[in-house]
């Protein structure tokens, strides 16, 4: 006997849980099957927990995927996105059939894995394995946040769940354990994970490579775990998800499963993972689960066991209800939480944002641009409430802390200040799922090196177009004695490949607060990049306050009079390297050499700039020198072939930082020695 | 009472063990002292549990610490430097005491983080947290791996374990995850973890943010855990280090300690974490200690206690006759053990490498270049039996895996082709380990864009310079449907920025073999970008099949005898777009324009080529376009600010590849054009 029919008729007591998962599994062979590219393993494999969840538990209007107090939905085995356009498709969201037909076609809403922005009622992302479960980790600590903040007794204006989908893949991935351990620690009990534990990765049965005792793994993480459920019983499913209900911890449900269940001869077989059904197994699942439409054909009777619009649009209108009483008796709250769910910034931003420019400009100190940071912060908590920051362990380091911040604790998770733990990774994702759930502007802190190991959350972030802000200090071979692996050198260059990632490196303490405002009034992600050494105040023109939001513009220039033939160069420079640029022009100019010194704190924001503006600082045909304590082939974009660049191409040093600066020849004497070259 | 009062007597019985302990605490207060800079309290909470693991178990020879059967030791905290520094300066290691008073100092052997290669006696470069586990994993499979192929009965000439000291930090890290549940499922009893629970971190007590039950998450792994050992006292901690011996699953330790004991107001708090102990904090751990020696002074009573020279040497010899036994029943086992110890390649290597490059050459195929690694594979794992594979769950895909291997399994763990299962960086960092314990050639694949997760694992493989084979294969929009989240654009670029690590993008059968030989024939490590999709075989002479290792070369030119005015221009592609490029030849022909195509698989090295080659390949005024699937401004530092470039400068889409290559403009058409824009 086969697994469809061994296991399908057990469960499946009523037609309608029937119809309503076999509805799932068909919409998903069929898509897959006209893409001719996709996983049905999954969505098949998951069609009665989908049913329990999404028929019986989840709170989502499909008419308004926005509101603040809807549940959220991650599917973390991204791949499977099939399963979520069908529950999309059939519960009423505005997702047609032909979209279904469209998947993994272009300009579709239904891409090969789930996109935000793309696909309404898509919360996040996912196909990176593990990085679903943590920006829900993230969704979960900010509605607990958010709850404790703006609830008042009998006004529980949010109070929403947080579900996650995963399979083994996601579990094995580093990441699920610092998203786990930390969302116990914070006792983050309205989060519940749905384990599809069907035994089955991409290279097989995992049992060669994935031993682990899951359960017992997520009890070390002070999880409150459901053992063993049959996930083909959406009974069993669904009293595991009240029970998570009840729990003060987070929930892990396991289900057992088995992939691709309804294929008749390739269920539980790795085989069905992440390629269309043949033709024949096609067919054979048809019979096998007594579908009897053609691919595509929704009858309404199932359509209306699915759709939820009705009960969406009341639950909705109920809160809503909860929310005008709130506005009666908390006016001021009210306005404030739809500011802020909205993601607006407040109504004085922009006079907050110029004054944190000029206080800098008139203070004239010389600090670390890490402390010009912490000063920024300061500043910035105080004119906005959502500011949430944290850091992966290093707080005295990275100054990511302000004086008021309070740290968060748990039971409710409450506060605005995360210690993160060593987990830059799961730092990063989890504060990519606050932004995307909205109400906290997020940020968090650590060494510049170690933005490798979240590489590929700020990728997602840039991808998502969230508003996360990475604080990345200790930016160079500056930070010195550590040695090495401490000491970026690459990664200024490499992080300013990521498409849409907007990386600061300014140079003094009026160019970061520049930094932070432009990260806060940009709907994308911002690494700032910060200098553990001090580094000197520059004095600037009201011009030149204004021109830092540009990314790049001259900061000291050659006389306005100079000769048209005279021998002149321009020298462009990031972070603690503006300095050196600087100290250049004089000793140039005892050569007869004028030099313009371009402070360029953010080529990716420059490289945005309209034309004009990039000639106006970068004028054809005057030679120029780039200069940063980091890799040189970067560079050549802004100067060409034919001029100079001064940087680091091998690994640093252990030793103070100021000898490294000199041994490796980023210094003034090289800089005006390329400048003379360049010249010529 | 202060925590030295309260502690050290307790355990301190004998005066000989106290005296080894503040030995190593005292070295380590004045070289961080020294060199105000460092971090005390992991050495000084740390001395009792390196006294037992040193003092009573560890097998190695201070005269030789490149000995094959040598014990691993691996402080994955590298945080606590002078630990591992004083431990081999006292146990006779080549480290004098000149160069602990130079501890971190500009060009000493005693840098800030340990770093392989620089001081005797250290097997790894720590300090990013976790991957010192990792690679220790690494090592425990090698040994393991290596005694299955080499060991026969009666003949253990492979028999050593591989000890880690791990912090908090590490536990906190998602590699460790990823480290520990492989080594539980492979069952690698020769591992040894020991796991300073000092209940402190950067940011100070863990408890608010890592609550993990961290012996139960091990258990949960499959390990042997040794829980709630008293970590200041060394009998206790040999008795568990004893007890690790005998048992047949790696095992954990955990030893409660007092970060900084010692110190008699700072220990047990994070302040003694990062930074020199002030002055009369030093004096006071002196009289706590009661230790009346001046810094760095050490009375030759306790170097006496400490020397291992004897020992060791000993131990050695003993080996050394083991292995003459061995060779005399066994001589080419032990000519082939020796060898691959060694790291040195078979005698015939070149012939095989030639042949590898000729054989597909004649062969004229058509195929993915990820076949074309595989093809490569298949022929490396004949002539090198150190060939040891694997993939994170994608080996269908990354076409990893040979005819001939045989799947590593536990009990013990054997083999030559690792189902790493979903865990990128953890595969990563185990490859290290492999290459550093030397034996074995490691490699392992997984999709191009998931890099980013092990992308710290790949610089630590640069900066040690491993023979580390990274197979990163669907390297751009050509792998289609699965959208942006598995579409590289950045990477390739990104990946040629760390330095020391060699970056292949081949356009064919032939390139990609010599891919593979110049891999496996240098000491560094190298990443293969390789295509989903079908790449055309490119005829080729001799003299280019031999240019393909300089890492660009002229493909197609133009005529030798054209005009020096003719309008010429110099095509730049790499992998799939090599095509496209020498396409373009024709209808640039048609126009009056000679078009020189040059390939140029590595622009890594390609770089390291002398000037002439250089020049002689990208001849100096002849315009230039670029064209590669991925971001442009890299190319820029090839073609110049006026050269063209065909790139995306922006993330992909879901769809099939043949319309994202049109949708994005990748194509011969337009490369034409920006040809003939740059040659007017």
């Amino acid at each position: 006997m086969n697994a469809v029919a061994e296991v399908l008729p057990r469960h499946h007591r009523s037609p309608d849980i029937r119809h309503m998962a076999n509805a799932l599994r068909m919409l998903a062979v069929d898509a897959v099957g006209q893409a001719n590219s996709g996983h049905p393993g999954m969505p098949m494999g998951m069609a009665e927990i989908a049913v329990a969840l999404w028929g019986r538990h989840l709170k989502h209007n499909p008419a308004d995927p926005d509101w603040p107090d809807r549940d959220r939905f991650v599917m973390s085995n991204g791949h499977g996105s099939m399963l979520i356009y069908a529950l999309l498709h059939l519960t009423g969201y505005d997702l047609s059939i032909d979209e279904i037909k469209r998947f993994r076609q272009f300009g579709s809403k239904t891409p090969g894995h789930p996109e935000v922005g793309v696909t309404p009622g898509v919360e996040t992302t996912t196909g990176p394995l593990g990085q679903g479960l943590t920006n829900a980790v993230g969704m979960a600590l900010a509605e607990s946040l958010l709850a404790c903040e703006f609830n008042r007794p009998g006004h529980e204006i949010v109070d929403h769940r947080t579900y996650v989908f995963v399979g083994e893949g996601c579990l094995m991935e580093g990441v699920s354990h610092e998203a786990a351990s930390l969302a116990g620690t914070l006792k983050l009990n309205k989060l519940t994970v749905l384990y599809d534990d069907n035994g089955i990765s991409i290279d097989g049965h995992v049992e060669g490579w994935f031993a682990d005792d899951t359960p017992k793994r997520f009890e070390a993480y002070g999880w409150n775990v459901v053992r063993a459920v049959d996930g083909h019983d959406v009974d069993e499913v669904s009293r595991a998800l009240q029970a998570a209900r009840e729990s003060e911890r987070p929930t892990l449900i396991c289900c057992k499963t088995v992939i691709g269940l309804g294929a008749p001869t390739m269920a539980g077989t790795h085989d069905v993972h992440g390629a269309p059904l043949p033709a024949d197994e096609v067919e054979a699942t048809r019979r096998a689960l007594d579908w009897t439409h053609a691919p595509f054909e929704m009858p309404s009777s199932i359509r209306a066991l699915w759709d939820a619009r009705e009960a969406g649009a009341a639950a909705q209108d109920d809160w809503q209800r909860r929310m005008e009483a709130y506005r009666r008796v908390f006016p001021n709250e009210a306005a404030e939480f739809e500011r802020r769910v909205r993601g607006a910034l407040p109504a004085n931003w922009r006079d907050v944002a110029h004054a944190l420019v000029h206080d800098a400009d008139r203070a004239r100190q010389s600090v670390a641009t890490r402390k010009a940071s912490q000063i920024a912060i300061e500043g910035l908590a105080r004119a906005l409430p959502e500011l949430l920051g944290g850091s992966a362990d290093l707080t005295g380091s990275n100054l990511t802390r302000w004086k008021d911040a309070v740290d968060v604790s748990a039971s409710p998770a409450k506060g605005n200040y995360i210690h993160f733990g060593v987990r830059e990774f799961g730092m990063s994702a989890v504060l990519n799922g606050v932004a995307l759930h909205r109400g906290y502007l997020p940020f968090g802190g650590t060494f510049l090196t170690f933005s490798d190991y979240s590489r590929n959350a700020l990728r997602m972030a840039a991808l998502m177009k969230t508003r996360t802000v990475f604080v990345f200090t200790h930016d160079s071979i500056g930070l010195g004695e550590d040695g090495p692996t401490h000491q970026p050198v690459e990664h200024a260059a490499s992080l300013r490949m990521i498409p849409g990632l907007d990386v600061w490196r300014p140079c003094d303490s009026v160019e970061t607060m520049q930094a932070w405002v432009s990260a806060i009034d940009r709907d994308r992600p911002s690494c700032l990049l910060l200098s553990r050494q001090t580094l000197p105040f520059v004095p600037r023109d009201e011009a030149q306050i204004d021109a830092i939001e540009r990314g790049g513009y001259v900061l000291a220039d050659w006389p306005s009079t100079c000769e048209r033939d005279a021998r002149r160069v321009v020298l462009i420079a990031t972070g603690s390297e503006v300095a050196l640029a600087l100290a250049a022009i004089a000793p140039l100019k005892d050569e007869g050499i004028l030099a313009r010194v371009v402070s360029m704190p953010s080529t990716t924001v420059f490289d945005r700039q309209c034309n004009a503006w990039r000639e106006r600082v970068l004028p054809e045909g005057v030679p120029r020198v780039a200069i940063e304590a980091g890799v040189t082939g970067f560079w050549r974009q802004y100067v060409g072939l034919k001029g100079g660049v001064i940087g680091i191409d091998r690994f640093g040093e252990s030793a103070p930082a100021s000898e490294l600066f000199a041994h490796f020849g980023v210094t003034t004497s090289a800089l005006v020695d390329e400048a003379r070259r360049v010249a010529a």
